[in-house]
């Protein structure tokens, strides 16, 4: 017997594409500069504490179910980032906590807003959602638009700084238009760590903002898989209703924890990342790119001359891995990952090969 | 200024109770007898593998992401279970599991069925989605009811073993009633490492049936976070589109697949808890409980003369946590997991204490 699976998929879900992450090549000799991931290691305090779980208390803890809602971790985050731990939600990356805003906030038939180009994301779970998706192009500078040219969304998504461009939306510009927008404004903070400021303040001040983290980019835990929210305490416990009861476990709360609590290893790994992207952005220049200044962990950039695809299918060819952007609207690019020093040179110099050195 | 959420929050969540877990003291002294835990720990293999990503290439394996998809844990699991890698989606714990079915098949406004009584977050799901959560009840001899009295919902869910009750419908009866359904059923296997037979079969029989996994209990792994699903490769296609891109760390993908490899463990853990399980349920027996025969790590019963509440109460004052049952139009009962020979004679000797020794 066969069944047709297709007669009970719902067909919002028929109709998707599903969103296509970047290439994870598992193997070794690769330079992967395509999905944002920190070229440092995590914080050796954050290892040792999920090795303590592992060695001490292994058995004990892994089969037990871990705390639902991670209170030493929201305590540890809320000392951390002057807010109360009640404002905060934790998750399975922060891709979990984007679900679950959508899932809270937007009903089927709903409508999402985002700025582009953008995080592809959103329109992947504002399709799940049965919802409708809405792009608004940014103002000049990657500013918001002002006045709003679409109110009345369920659901703004602004990722800040936000990805490919690596720029930086300001929070006074953000204040202004948000009365306009009348709708929660998701502030997707995966790439704070790199850039000057944080919205947090925009939460504190009582305003409809969401903000969300990653501990994937800063903190080099990618493959940890953890996220949270921090967002007014009423909007919290309509979170923790959606969000799976058990949706991070006992290791990574732990890593988490020891990750947030290590200030200074992030502080000195974001120097050297930033050092490297100025190289970066220095060296693309030089080499004829068009080059949009970034206060993330990535280069958003384009050649005169050459084509973002045939870039890309060069630096494969050499093992380099980057990541392809194309919009529709937009011309192609393409979008570099800061690397280490030595990542970052042999990047540059593959490039200063492909494109027939400086122009 | 605040903001006043409940104008954003979907009506469907703002309605939601949401799901209550079973209680996790996180502290010393407890006899924890109320979320099914395995009183025996994990595979030493899997404590191993997840040792190894921590030390020899900790930094590495968790700066990138992981697997999307979990290719490494699919080919074990598919060599163990006798199926196809194409056949298992990979769950951040088997709710994951569950909502991504869920999220799947099922849109806003739609029916979902379920038998009662049962696992409680079924109806949470359908909540979440908005859409109507039906019950049905068990036939005589906790068997499917036949004929089929609701065809042609989105989804029936069919834990089995069941929770409370600990039954298992059987395969035969599925195939017959299945037709009658126009559903696809999902058959929840969370418990069925302590059962006499599985239903993946009908899996590869080419039936609508979904059978779902958990590492939480038979494994001994619930502060992990794994499951997974067994379905049609169609039907696998589809809720690739609805999970997250990495829903598994790089850490539980790893002791998730040695824990699948290591069989013995399992056999050993699973011939040790079923032989407390017959002595808990003489035990219970012996003291004046009905007691409904169970093929999971749970005993569900009822005592003619004491109220379950006072019951519950009455272990909890001694430090011993159980689950109190109360489904509407049943009566109340206690759920008590199995634990090792000491704290199985621990809750009887408790027990016998509250209901006045032997009835």
């Amino acid at each position: 017997m066969t069944t047709n699976w297709d007669q009970y998929v719902r067909p919002a879900i028929r109709a998707m594409a599903g969103y296509t992450p970047g290439e994870q090549p598992q193997t070794g000799g690769v330079l992967k500069l395509n999905t944002n991931e920190n070229p440092y290691p995590p914080s050796p305090k954050a290892l040792e504490a999920m090795r303590r779980v592992l060695d001490e208390q292994g058995a004990e803890r892994l089969r037990r179910y871990p705390e639902p809602l991670g209170d030493r971790f929201r305590a540890t985050a809320a000392r951390v980032l002057g807010v109360r731990p009640g404002n905060i939600v934790i998750g399975n990356g922060s891709d979990d906590i984007l679900t679950i805003l959508t899932r809270t906030l937007v009903p089927e038939g709903g409508r999402v807003l985002s700025l582009e180009p953008s995080y592809l994301l959103y329109g992947t779970l504002a399709s799940l959602q049965g919802a409708r998706m809405e792009e608004i192009s940014f103002a000049t500078g990657w500013e918001l638009p002002e006045p709003w040219p679409k109110p009345g969304a369920n659901l703004v998504f602004l990722p800040n700084p936000n990805s490919p461009s690596g720029t930086v939306v300001g929070l006074d510009r953000i204040r202004r238009v948000l009365p306009q927008m009348g709708a929660p404004l998701v502030l997707d903070e995966a790439y704070v760590d790199f850039a000057p400021a944080t919205g947090l303040e925009l939460v504190r001040e009582g305003l409809p903002v969401i903000v969300t983290r990653s501990l994937s980019k800063g903190y080099a835990l990618a493959g940890l898989r953890f996220g949270f929210a921090v967002a007014d305490e009423a909007l919290v416990r309509e979170m923790e209703k959606v969000k799976d009861s058990y949706n991070c476990d006992a290791i990574s709360l732990a890593g988490a924890e020891a990750a947030l609590a290590d200030q200074e290893w992030l502080q000195e790994t974001r120097a050297k990342v930033i050092a490297s992207r100025d190289h970066l952005e220095r060296g693309l220049a030089h080499l004829g790119f068009t080059v949009t200044p970034s206060e993330a962990n990535f280069v958003w950039c384009r050649h005169p001359r050459h084509a973002a695809r045939s870039l890309f299918d060069g630096l494969k060819a050499q093992n380099i891995f980057i990541r392809l952007m194309r919009y529709p609207g937009h011309e192609d690019g393409i979008r570099i990952t800061v690397g280490t020093p030595e990542g970052t040179q042999r990047v540059l110099d593959t490039l200063a090969g492909l494109v027939g050195s400086a122009a």
